[in-house]
């Protein structure tokens, strides 16, 4: 292809997106202000989590001597990017229904407020480490594959699970825009673990495996929970939409509560009791009472030898 | 350990690596030309996910000044490294069933048709946007949790994963090997949702959740249908291994289908028609006709209390 | 805000911080020595699988002119950074019980013991080789959907995965702390298929894609084993915590098994035996002789028309 046809085909493609972007509304660019920027809001999650365990993933020793400065550091960088982020998703969630380039980026008005919010979320961070140390005991207590409390918070999905959404729900709790499901989704990608911020998670939490759980936004855990892999706590219907926003669609999940793998339960008014234990791919959309064990009438097998013959449970044929 | 040692250790170990790189025929190093580059073909992705949401993935605000320099200056890049990647890819295929050395890089022969099939990919991305458009209003339309479209853009792992398939489905049209599947894999990765390049999807597609879903090669998706984590539009069978290649073995989706968390429908002639619903973990290998709400029989429920005595559904005793 | 009192909180911040650090005793910092870091730890780990797979991730070409030279380079460094990882990891795991700071770290001690073990490991790259070289072209026998050896290489989960496992359980059988874990996590969070480092995994073992897999510290697997996704081979109760450290808890597959989507196969004496197959969603806790096809009566399911009608599975009305 010659140098000049090639220059043009590019031009034509330029053009070609240029009317696109006008034309697609929902998707169009924001002319007003920068938008939040998904790599540095999770440039300042991994900062946190720095924050919250000093040491572990500096790849340094952080000494008596030097701890102070290191988390002096890292604090002042939290802060000032986090209030940038929060200006940035504060704006556009108030621009979010007149896209108009002539808006301004009202970043001066803003900056209070986000300082402010920034500032919060930060002085949340000794509750959180709280929480987070009963979480690592949790997951000891609860998996014999378990070598060290360090081997749990430098490599368990479910540590970082809950690490993440401790700090996201502090975020949502503040009525941040966008930033905590930012949060939560990085989290969901790298673990497979899906928690909308808005759920409230007691002490000692541990999701063991934790591939393919989702937790819905309006549930609400106790202390010493346990969940495998796999397990959903949602609602029962989604087909109102928007319309059921706001409104309690996901379980209660008292004390004690133990949830094997595959599990569902569905259902704002669904509560399982305390201490219940939940086996393995049960469906629940009903409320269970506190101790009890719930399993599954599993789904008959059938076995069959090399000749294809039917072989009864105890491998004699039929 | 000594030095001399050391030396002597580390001679040994490079010198029995390269007679297992000798050995091992079938993971040989290739020594003609470069292969595709996985690092390099993410980068490229993330740069057309950039092309096609400006602003949102960028960190600085895409006024309309300045859209049309950071549409043309992306399009470059993307256009040369795709080209190159687009080259490496058509030489080992062609040498794919002869590793010789003396295999000469064909990149002179390839430039050309490289370069078409690049433009051809990006001339694609306004229909791309147009389809992407419309599945960001899917997730909002089907999510009581979403609070804005941009959420959606900046967080929801469905939207990411239907606009790396959009992209890797284009190629797969254009017949490029390698690259789709280096994408798709990407982004099952990222989400935890593995769709097949080859799998063909309709408008107002919306993914919730995500994680476990798979869509096989020679699925056929219509418009506005809904899936939930877990589900399986798989293959009845692979028995038959490269056999198969080609055949239709993966099932068909009509407009408006629901399939929640946890279905399976598998089989090539298996077709789920408009506007059904399948319930949670349902396993389908026979079409469902149009309108129909498939639900499950839940497996029975065995509840004890803390005495161990079995209780009815009603939490009475048996 | 005005920015004496900006300081003044940032002060303050800073100084509840230090006090968590104290309280919290679970989650310290450990002053003594630089803890293992995950981030060295993945790249070492990523240079592994690139002198495992030479020029399939290095974006040029390593034509037998260049190959001693590129393995010998990756090799030295490999050698050096796991050496320093794993006297890290060496000193953290004898100093757990003991986080005083006036411990030492015991460095020079240990740089004998940890170049060893970083020798020994990377001396097993050649039989990784030889058993991943097995493990491509199962995928390759098993999935229609492949085209290349190449295509499974550069992005099938399941040999990512493997590739990984392969790797730490060499590390796991050196009794090597906390690094293997940490290895066979990251590849957890990458393919969403969780292998205990501890499991024992014969030739030509493929994992198709994979998701929600967890294969558990004491597992055995044959030769020729195929694996769906969201198969758990799993414990049967972790209740006993810590208690059952060390016991077969986890199950043993024989050679030639085939294990479909979904299915669960959990305990430490149950044996699935050579040639048996597995269905879907199957939930196994007892041994299966050889030959044997297992599979499960599906949940009946309840079909209903748009009128809510019920349905007989013939969709003819009831």
């Amino acid at each position: 292809m010659d140098r000049k046809l090639r220059v043009q085909t590019i031009n034509n493609l330029v053009d070609n997106l240029l009317v696109s972007y006008k034309e697609e509304e929902r998707i169009q660019p924001h002319g007003a202000c920068p938008m939040p920027n998904r790599d540095t809001i999770i440039k300042i999650a991994k900062q946190m989590r720095k924050l919250i365990f000093p040491g572990y993933f500096d790849g340094y020793a952080c000494s008596k001597d030097i701890l102070q400065y290191h988390t002096g550091e890292l604090l002042v960088y939290v802060h000032e990017s986090l209030t940038e982020q929060i200006i940035y998703a504060l704006s556009l969630d108030e621009n979010r229904h007149n896209k108009s380039e002539k808006l301004i980026c009202k970043r001066e008005e803003m900056i209070d407020k986000a300082t402010e919010l920034s500032f919060k979320i930060l002085s949340k961070l000794p509750t959180i480490r709280e929480y987070l140390s009963t979480d690592v005991q949790g997951a000891l207590d609860g998996d014999p594959a378990a070598s060290s409390l360090e081997e749990i918070v430098f490599s368990y999905p479910g540590i970082f699970s809950i690490t993440m959404h401790r700090i996201a729900h502090e975020m949502y709790l503040l009525n941040i825009p966008l930033i905590p499901r930012i949060l939560s989704e990085y989290s969901h990608s790298i673990t497979g673990i899906d928690i909308n911020p808005g759920a409230q998670i007691g002490k000692y939490f541990f999701i063991d495996h934790g591939t393919g759980v989702v937790i819905g936004e309006t549930t609400i855990i106790g202390n010493n929970v346990k969940i495998y892999q796999g397990v959903t706590l949602g609602a029962l219907s989604t087909r109102g939409g928007q319309k059921l926003k706001g409104s309690k669609r996901h379980p209660t999940i008292e004390d004690g509560v133990t949830i094997y793998s595959g599990a569902s339960v569905l259902g704002g008014d669904t509560v399982i009791g305390e201490g219940a234990t939940i086996g393995s791919n049960a469906f629940i959309t009903d409320s269970v009472p506190k101790g009890t064990k719930v399993s599954v009438k599993n789904p008959e097998l059938i076995l069959k030898n090399r000749e294809h013959r039917e072989l009864k449970q105890d491998y004699s044929e039929v």
